[in-house]
Order: structure tokens, then C-alpha cells, then sequence
């Protein structure tokens, strides 16, 4: 059986990531981090994700991003709220992490390499998060140039492919396509800014989007909101 | 004063570099990762490195590797003695970390960006370690294409350059040019195997190309060896 290597949040794009690999028939070994984000309640969901999806290894390495700062789900920068999609910047939001994904991608490389999973699913999106610089398809097209060339597998004429499948679709596309391919969403947390006890505040950026995508798709979302 | 990012291991490569940015001017950040690596004095050696250039600060970051495994340096594989610089594969060592300087220079690129430094120092050497993918030419020429993508920095055209400025030289002339721009390599570490207290084996692959540099170099090297 083929091994993929995941990146898991826990919130609803990457659950649909790993309801497409699953689907693809795919060896499901999750990656997620534990990166002194402000909203934890997400490693809990990539744990309850992976084992709904019966992942074969669900590790979640400790990076300390806090120390490098310079993001609002790092630091004490304020999350902004109240913001319907339309309104929100063009520009890059203060929630952008620098340079996560490509951290993320490549940490999930070296595991790929050591288990010799050819796979690396990463649930990016460009739509709706289109002022986030390392979600956009020209970016993972360069990760890969880079990946081909950077380890033993590359060298020997194997690649790792990181595969993006989200990329170009809307939320609420990505939201059918997981409830069509057995997705549980209610598993899922997608808030910046939760309550102590977990609850979704339904005002940041994150919340809003996928509440305007449940909608959208016209599909009840599971979530409780404060 | 402009500043840089310097990727700081301890040993003789590292130094050399903070040498060479120091001599252009370069406001210095060391970036040093403790990453469950076997040979632990190295991070010693860095902090002295790094004191010794004046650094204006000093990051070590814990990642933990050695979960991820697939390396003699962060697991229980058996680091190879006695080999002479001839007598070295020419395949991949089993010294080889999966991914690490791809997962190094992203932690670079991220703590590059939030300082507003635009150039990231980093000792790789394509000739003494050739068996390294992640450490030739088309690697970093690869890296950094993929680096103009995925930062903020980078999207509103302020690039973050990789430097590389021992790729193409021999160990002796890395401590030749580090010698004359004032590098102490009595502050350095090699060692793939040092003993409890910290002296090098004198036969991992580390040790010989080291003192190989400075028999080459006609210089005395101030390492002890057991």
C-alpha cells in the first residue's frame, strides 16, 4: 500500500485532504505542529481527524515559532474580527505566519523521505486565502523544483510529489467534495480566536469563511459558535 | 546596518561564514538548531562562535529530528571511522539528515523576514561533501527561487538572497580565507562522535576532512583529538 505523508491542522481543508488521499487509496501517515499557535484546540482536532480517517501515524512535532514572532497567531498581535469576505484586505493579513507552509512542507519532506511515501498532501488553498504568499500554485511549483533537487530520494530518481488538491477551489466546493468523499466535519476547528473551553468565536476571518462556506454550499455547519 | 541571518552549526564552515558576513558590514543574527543531534557540543561551540563575532543575538531552536530518524546523526545508525577523504562513497553518507538544510533555511527564511534581513548566510560546501544533495549549487539556486515566492518580503519585491559563499571552495581554503579574516578556530567543533567531555574522535569522516583542510593548509589545528 503507497504511504502519504498529510499535514493535518484539523480544520476543514485538510480533513478534505485526507478524505481525497483515502479516497486515492493511500497509506495515511499525518503530520501536524505544534507551533505556539494561539488556537490549540486545532491539534485536537487533527487528532480526532486522523483517527476517523484511521491514519496509520499521527505525529505532531513541537516548533517554537513563537520565539521567531511576526504573526497574529504567534505573537500578541490582534486578530481581526467582524469582517464579512468582501471586506476583507487584498494584502497580506497580520495572520500570515512567516514562511509556515514552507516549514510545514519541509518537515513533511524529510519524514516522506524516511518512510518512502512518495506523496505530500497539503490542503493550501488560493481563493480564499489569497494574500497568504505560500498558498498560491506558483509557490508549491517552486517547493517542488527545490524538493527534487534537496533529497537522497530526488537524487536517486525518486520524487516526492507534493500534491495540492484544494489549490483552486472555493470553500464551499471543498465542503461538498469532503461530505461527498465521507468527511466529518463536526471533528473539525477552524477558529483563530476560540473561547478557553474551545468554542469558535464566529467573528475572525477564518469563522466567517467557513460560515460563508457552509452556506454556500448549502450544507449545515456542525460547528457551535459563541 | 543592514542585517543577516547566519545559519550557525560551531564548526570550521560556519565560522569561516560569520567571518566573511562580518567583513561586509553585516549586523549578525546566528540561527542554531538543537535538533536531537548525537554530537550536542556543536551547540557550544556555536554559542561562542557566535559571541566571539559580536552576534547581536543568538537563536537556537529545538526541533526535534530524531523523531522523524532516517540519519546517523539523530539515531542509533553507526557513524563510519577511519575512512581516508579518498576512501569515502561518493553515494549519499549515512550522515545524511533527511531535508535539513531545506528545514534550516526555512526557519532562516521566516526569522529573516520578521528582522527585515535580506540576506541569509549558509556554509554548505558542494566539494568535501559531495555526497549531500542539499548541499550543491543547483540546491540553493532552487531554494531561493522558491523563497522569492513564498514571503511576504518577497511578494512586495524585497528579496531575501541565500548566500553560499563556501559552496565551490576546498576545506583548505575555507581556513585559509577564515584565517584571514580573523576566525578562532580554537572555538570550533567538528566532531560527528566526540567523547562525554566534549574531545573529537580524531576518524569519523568530520575529523579526517578537517584536519585533511589544515595539513593542506599548512596551518596547525587547534582541535583536540583523542
Amino acid at each position: 500500500m503507497k504511504k502519504a505523508v498529510i499535514l493535518v491542522s484539523g480544520g476543514i481543508d485538510s480533513s478534505t485532504v485526507m478524505a481525497i488521499a483515502r479516497s486515492e487509496g493511500f497509506d495515511l501517515y499525518a503530520l501536524s505542529f505544534d507551533y505556539g499557535q494561539r488556537h490549540r484546540y486545532e491539534l485536537e482536532s487533527a487528532g480526532r481527524v486522523s483517527r476517523f480517517f484511521h491514519a496509520s501515524g499521527h505525529l505532531v512535532l513541537r516548533i517554537d515559532l513563537g520565539v521567531i514572532g511576526g504573526s497574529a497567531l504567534t505573537s500578541d498581535i490582534i486578530v481581526p474580527e467582524g469582517r464579512t469576505p468582501d471586506a476583507m484586505p487584498q494584502d497580506i493579513p497580520v495572520t500570515y505566519v512567516p514562511a509556515r507552509n514552507t516549514i510545514f512542507l519541509s518537515f513533511a519532506l524529510a519524514w516522506a523521505e524516511v518512510l518512502k511515501a512518495y506523496d505530500i498532501f497539503i490542503g493550501v488553498n488560493a481563493l480564499d486565502y489569497s494574500g497568504y504568499p505560500d498558498c498560491r500554485p506558483e509557490y508549491i511549483k517552486a517547493f517542488q523544483n527545490m524538493a527534487d533537487l534537496a533529497t537522497r530520494e530526488g537524487v536517486e530518481g525518486r520524487r516526492i510529489i507534493i500534491r495540492a488538491p484544494l489549490i483552486n477551489m472555493k470553500k464551499s466546493e471543498i465542503i461538498r467534495k469532503g461530505i461527498q468523499l465521507g468527511a466529518d466535519y463536526s471533528l473539525t476547528h477552524s477558529c483563530y480566536n476560540p473561547s478557553p473551553d474551545g468554542i469558535a468565536c464566529g467573528r475572525c476571518d477564518s469563522c466567517i469563511l467557513r460560515k460563508e462556506g457552509f452556506r454556500e454550499a448549502g450544507i449545515e455547519d456542525p460547528a457551535l459558535y459563541a
